[in-house]
C-alpha cells in the first residue's frame, strides 16, 4: 500500500455536487451559495437544468468563481428490448450535448442494471459495454470524458451491475486499449471503500490516466437506508483521508467532491448543509 | 464462464439454517419439524444450542435422519485492544468443540470488522488472518473444518472485513499455502452474487478444494433494510440456479443450504416458510 504524507488541500479544491443539497432550489441560487462559501467548484445534476439553458449556466457558474467537476449523470444503459436500450443510449448523447454546452470535464456514468424481471448480470454488462462503446466516438468530439463510476454492490440489482473498481477499470481498457483517453471513471469512496483491492485499483487507475473525477461522503454505521443514508465526510467510518491519499498519490489534482444522499441531510438548511461539507473537507 | 446442464436435486441435498426459522423454537422441535419435511440437513446456531448437550442433540437430528451442513457461527476477531481479540479467539475455539461434539463438518465464521470507534480495514483484516491461524491447527485437530463466509460489502463497516470470494481465498492460500485443508469457505450467493469476478473463484475455490459450504437465498429488489429483507430462493434477482450449477461443476455435491434473514418470513408459520424453502430449491 502507497502511502503518502497528507497535506492540507484548500477549499477551492472541493466541489459540490447539487445532490448533496436536496435539489430543494433553483441552479441559480445553489450557484451563488456554494461560491459564497468559498467552495472552488460544483457538479450539477441533469434535473437542476430542465428547461435551462446550459450554456447561460455555465457561464453564470464561472462568473461566481466555480469550476465544474462533473455532470450528472447517465442514464442506465439496460433496457428491456433493443429500441428501450437505444432510447437510452441515445439519451446520454443529449447529456453528453448538454455536458459540452456547460463546459464540464466529464459526464458521471451510473451505467444500471438488470432490466425488471431478467437476472442476467452477464446481459446487462454487455449492454452497458455496447452503450459506452457507442457513446465514446461521441464524446470524444465533444470533449467530455466518459467517467464510469462503479456503485456499491448493494445496488448490484437495480442501479449498477458495474460494482468495483477494478471492474470499471477493466471495462475502461476494453473499450480503449491503446489508451486514447476519453473513457475513465469517478471513485466515490462510499461505493468502494469496502474494496481489498482498492489501493492497487487506485494506482492502477491513476497509472493508466482514467481518475476523472473523486467523490466523498461517509458510510454510517448502522445504515438505516440503502440509498437516502449516507453521511457527511468524517461522520463514518471510512478512511476517507487514507482513500484521498491514495487518490493524490497517483497525481490526480482536481477536485474532492461532495456527495451526499441523505434524508437527513436533505432535511438540514442548505447553508449549515455546506457548513458541514467544508468541516467534513476539512477533515480529510 | 463454465457452464453445465442443471440437473434436478433431491430434497435431501438442501439443509435448512435454523436462522431461516427465526429461531422461535427450541432446536428439538425444529430438528423434527425439518426432517418431516424431508430435507436432509440441517445447520443450527450457537444460541439455538445454549445450555444444551451438543453430543446428544448431534445423535438427535442424526436420528431424527438429519445431516449438519455446518455450525453457525463465528465469534467477530478484531477487538479494541488484545485482550479483546483473545476472548474472541477463545470463544472461537469453544466454538469449535461445539462443532465437533455435535459431528459438524464445518464452523462458519463472519469474521467481524472494524472495533468501534475505528476505520482501519486493514488492521482488522490483520486480526482476522491472525485469528484463523491461531484457530487453524486447533480445527484440524478436531476434524472441524474453519468456513471463511465473505459477507456482502454492506457489512463492511460492522460485520466482516472480508467482503469478496477473492479476498477470502487468498486469505486461505496465505494460511494453508501447502493446501494441506481445514480452511475453506462458505459462499453464500446473497454475499457474492454481484461480483464480476466470481464464476472465475468458484472454479478456483473448487480447484484448491475449499467449498466448504454453499448457502442460497434471494436478494429483493427493492430492499427495504440491510439485515432483515433477504428474498426466499426465486423471489428476487439472484440467477441462483447459475451460481449453483458453477459451484456443482467444481465437484461439490454436498448441501445447498437455506438461509434467510426475513422479518417478512420470521413471522410466517414455520411450516409454510419450510415449504417455501422447498418449493425455491427447486426452482434451481
Amino acid at each position: 500500500m502507497l502511502d503518502t504524507p497528507t497535506r492540507l488541500l484548500p477549499l477551492s479544491r472541493c466541489s459540490i455536487n447539487t445532490a448533496t443539497l436536496g435539489h430543494r432550489s433553483p441552479i441559480g441560487g445553489v450557484i451563488e451559495r456554494v461560491a459564497r462559501h468559498g467552495f472552488g467548484g460544483i457538479s450539477p445534476w441533469r434535473r437542476d437544468l430542465e428547461g435551462q439553458d446550459h450554456r447561460l449556466v455555465g457561464r453564470h457558474l464561472r462568473d461566481a468563481g466555480l469550476s465544474l467537476s462533473g455532470y450528472c449523470r447517465g442514464t442506465y444503459f439496460p433496457g428491456a428490448d433493443r429500441a428501450a436500450f437505444e432510447a437510452n443510449v441515445a439519451d446520454n448523447r443529449r447529456a453528453i450535448d448538454e455536458a459540452a454546452a456547460l463546459g464540464a470535464p466529464c459526464f458521471v456514468l451510473v451505467v444500471g442494471s438488470l432490466p425488471e424481471g431478467t437476472k442476467n448480470l452477464a446481459s446487462a454488462r454487455s449492454q452497458v459495454a455496447e452503450g459506452l462503446s457507442a457513446l465514446l466516438p461521441y464524446a470524444r468530439d465533444a470533449g467530455v470524458g466518459l467517467a464510469v463510476e462503479p456503485l456499491h454492490p448493494m445496488y448490484a440489482g437495480d442501479r449498477s451491475c458495474i460494482t468495483s473498481l477494478s471492474e470499471a477499470l477493466a471495462l475502461c481498457q476494453n473499450l480503449d486499449p491503446s489508451r486514447l483517453g476519453g473513457i475513465g471513471v469517478a471513485i466515490d469512496v462510499y461505493h468502494v471503500w469496502w474494496d481489498w483491492r482498492l489501493s492497487d485499483d487506485i494506482a492502477a487507475a491513476g497509472r493508466a490516466g482514467r481518475i476523472m473525477a473523486f467523490h466523498v461522503c461517509d458510510w454510517l454505521v448502522p445504515t438505516a437506508d440503502l440509498l437516502l443514508d449516507r453521511g457527511m465526510t468524517g461522520e463514518g467510518v471510512i478512511d476517507v483521508k487514507r482513500i484521498r491519499s491514495q487518490v493524490e498519490a497517483t497525481g490526480y489534482d482536481r477536485f474532492a467532491e461532495v456527495e451526499v444522499f441523505s434524508k437527513r441531510w436533505w432535511s438540514t438548511p442548505e447553508d449549515d448543509v455546506l457548513a458541514a461539507c467544508a468541516k467534513g473537507f476539512a477533515s480529510i
